[in-house]
């Protein structure tokens, strides 16, 4: 039987956490297990010091609010403390090569989070880094988001499914946050659909990992533009009709792409058949595009829960990837045991 | 007869601190006491954790270093942090909507703190939020501005006076200081002047807040250009000749309008008929504009404590709204009986 | 005999750390004694809360990674906290004047830290603050790096030499931290050559610092643009060949003046004859000008051991100019007791 104290790995198979795709199953349960647990410690009112004197370097090449406050806050509440190197601030690669700023801020702090331009700097960085790298989001994926997404997902499971039933459908564009939310849903053996037109599908390579994933742990992964594949999703999840990568592209470009078929409003929770469904959303939205407000703020929204979870998974991966999650489960344990 | 550790209202009337109108001067004066008995406790060596893992969100539309700094010291040393999401690190109202970042941030902080360009901002943000929100400033008031000014105003207060026969005058533009200064005072009953041109006095609007206050706790509320309103002012204030919002005023159009009637210099402090006057200023100043060296860097100018008190009112604040400023008292009082 | 938890100055001669020529060579054995004693202790891992709820204010009127860092981690570590006031935040001269800001954060902080465009800049910060200014570099000097420097050295000492034997190459431009390498290690005695064209040898005037330190502590400090100078090098430091403060230095004229001569690569590190002979680099590199890849990341590199020591200095300068050096070192004693 589960132990909800213990944690079926230690220390992390890698230093780094730059792809969920580097772990099996059982250490993202482990990463669930330790963030839903510190979640509910804190709720209920208690303290962990786990993370004391324990410095996170935040590197920005791009401008936060979710990520950002969310490890800033995730950190002080563990007793430790974030810093915050704002897109400017340090230009990796420009006045230094990312090896130099990532040897350098290891000899200074104990972990690094962060959010690049191009996939492969993270990936440098953790590469040259004595300390370990969380990757807070690249052109390529967003597994800090998957963390929280993951977690939204199993607090709204249908009560009459194990979450290997769960049917997932990311509408609209293929971003990061699309090809992030099918390498977790399926790592975890659930349902995928991309929802979107032909030519703004998940590419082979990406869909490839979600094959893979189901071949290992069930579930499906599927790419479609017929309506007909909403029917019986229990999560419907959109995200902005232009990557943050991309800004350049014109409203009028991505409106004629996407607008109206793609645009989750009341009509498309109706398709789903599903009267439970719940809406999610990586936020920020631009409201009246890929969502109305009827359908972000209505009762079947649970973007908000999504966001307070980038919080949950943040504690989780801090202390994870710091190698003391397993400490923090004792600690609470400890706590209550009093 | 008043017990300094005992606070007349438990909780705030009002979740949020947008404009001290909504409050009635026994509030204030709670937040005074609570703001003034800490001041006290930390200089004479204590510590207080009441704000222990507390977050506090800072929103800055504008630069600031006295707000900032103050929150950020005031969150820091009551065992709380403070997180300084910078001009152009969230864009209200661009990226995303107001009420969507509240929404966010009040999900992973517990206070949001926010200097904004627009006053219709904060009142928005604090509607959507579901933690309080205290208005930093804006282009219609300056509340925690006001609160420190009005603990200045009480530190210094004449030997043989009353609060209630202190006269205020404010010297120069109607800022939003000026009205915040006016709206403070006059809640406390005392007997404020705004002097300067006419075409820049404070609008009926403001000063019919002014008037509502008089009737209900005495004192008076005038505006002038006749320098005979000068005498007996227990206090002269002024803020620079043009406003953070309108910074496209050339100077050659302020000076005009100002100088050299409007500058508080040694004839201005002579003409006040009182010895002891005291100088206030919100800084940052223009030398030799609205103030000469002579004045700002003399013995009446009380500046600096005013600065100061900027981080005495910040701690009371956060305390107040965060719903535990009783508990600081109780706390304080423990200590001290221990 | 010295004892390892002794300071010789209880406070220091001076409120600001401004220029280590303000200080004798006692005192700045005094902050090495810290700085060290420090590090060890957290490296073993104690903890000291020397700084609880003590706060920096760090001013930045230009970009950086290390010093930045290096001090929100050391004040982190020690129980206090540093604000980041970035480029921009703060107009030190602009909306208001120096004198006015030193006032104004020297009544919320306990601690001020300035990066300045001109050196002037920081000596008005400290004449106006009531509380301790660090000098985070000018266009004078660094005296911060020259701590971290000065430790990496003394971790770094040939087996066989005392320290006033050390050989120290500064090799290029005469930068600031030319200038502070060359004050910091003839206040120890050693010595010290500037190797570089002789249109770029530091100015006489700084050169007469070092020389007066070498009459009172012996040593010797040289100029040269001999290659033979190399020989005998314990040390061969270099920085970037242009200056932050003249960026506007096209990369053609830095190179016609120092390329290849200046360069540290394997034939210089070759032509000091000494075996062990140690490479350090204040960085931020530009990797194939100053300096090889093979040397940067080579054996002889202490480059990243240096990068370190600036928090190790930090650490030790916070409490220094804090008053409470000694108060730490009688903890880390009282915790090693017990």
């Amino acid at each position: 039987m589960d132990n909800p104290y213990v944690l079926t790995h230690q220390t992390p198979t890698h230093k780094d956490y730059i792809d969920t795709t580097d772990f099996d199953q059982s250490e993202i349960l482990d990463i669930i297990k330790v963030s839903t647990a510190v979640r509910s410690f804190l709720k209920s009112g208690g303290t962990l010091e786990t993370l004391y004197h324990q410095n996170l370097a935040m590197i920005f090449e791009q401008k936060s609010t979710r990520t950002r406050v969310s490890f800033e806050v995730a950190m002080e509440q563990l007793g430790g403390h974030a810093l915050n190197l704002a897109p400017g601030a340090i230009q990796l690669g420009a006045h230094e090569t990312i090896g130099d700023t990532a040897k350098v801020l290891a000899r200074m702090c104990n972990l690094i989070m962060a959010r690049v331009d191009r996939h492969a700097s993270v990936v440098e960085l953790a590469e040259k880094s004595t300390v370990p790298v969380i990757n807070g989001m690249s052109d390529y994926n967003h597994p800090t988001q998957e963390m929280g997404d993951i977690i939204t997902i199993l607090d709204h499971l249908p009560a009459d499914k194990a979450w290997n039933d769960v049917k997932v459908v990311f509408v609209g564009d293929c971003t990061q946050v699309c090809a992030s939310l099918m390498m977790i849903t399926t790592k975890l053996g659930m349902n995928f659909v991309h929802y979107g037109p032909q030519d703004k599908w998940l590419s082979d390579d990406i869909l490839n990992i979600g094959r893979a994933n189901v071949q290992q742990y069930g579930g499906s992964v599927q790419v479609s533009d017929d309506p007909a594949i909403l029917k019986g999703a229990d999560f419907l999840y959109t995200d902005v009709w232009y990557g943050l990568y991309d800004n350049e592209t014109p409203k009028e470009v991505y409106m004629r792409d996407f607008y109206p078929k793609y645009q989750v409003n009341d009509e498309m929770l109706a398709a789903t058949e599903n009267p439970n469904v719940k809406f999610m959303h990586c936020l920020p939205a631009n409201r009246g595009e890929e969502v109305t407000d009827s359908v972000l703020d209505g009762p079947h929204s649970v973007a908000w829960d999504e966001a307070e979870n980038r919080l949950t998974a943040q504690r989780g991966l801090c202390l994870y990837f710091g190698g003391v999650a397993q400490d923090a489960l004792n600690e609470i344990k400890r706590q209550k045991e009093e």
